[in-house]
């Protein structure tokens, strides 16, 4: 069993093409013993986005705070709030936005542990 | 693409032996396409805990709200509070507790999908 804070995780710059204002922390995965899949939580900055992508694994994700966009596969943004959850089934486009300029926008994503 | 609120999942009473004032809601499962685990929302009341059990998965949790304990193995409660991560490796024994006499404590709780 293990308990982990969120100010004992390094925040690490997530440097990607089309990638703006986001960080990543590994809160739990394959170093903490999880089998399957891990925890993550990234925070993207004011006006910042993840890459607008594919891949093949999923994510499942819970919007921690702040209020933000889930753009889909047609290039409709979805409001993605604080409190709520999402999946993002494999192979689907999909990209995650800051709602706003200033405030930050942070959510928990969850993947199968080869891809954390 | 699928965005689930709170308030869209019904709350379902746990009934187990060893249980005491829990409610869970399924937030994103197989019915949503996740094709490998599963968020799961667990809401434990005023005094109440999970069982004190072993199971051959793991869990990986945060907690949404509240204070709580995780019992280890030996018996230890460890502090587990509102924005804290937690992972329970397969087969070994816990429970999670509420550390109030009545405000709720309520957390994700991940499991595979065979688990749900």
């Amino acid at each position: 069993m293990k308990i982990v804070k969120q100010s004992e995780v390094v925040k690490q710059t997530v440097e990607m093409e089309g990638v703006k204002g986001v960080q990543r922390q590994l809160m739990i995965g394959s170093k903490d013993g999880a089998p399957n899949f891990s925890f993550r939580i990234f925070t993207i900055h004011g006006n910042g986005h993840t890459p607008y992508h594919t891949h093949e694994f999923e994510h499942v994700n819970y919007a921690l705070k702040g209020k933000g966009y889930i753009v889909d596969a047609d290039g409709n943004e979805n409001e993605f709030n604080e409190g709520d959850f999402a999946i993002i089934p494999p192979n689907e486009k999909h990209q995650f936005r800051n709602a706003s300029k200033f405030k930050k926008f942070a959510m928990i994503c969850a993947v199968t542990k080869d891809y954390e």
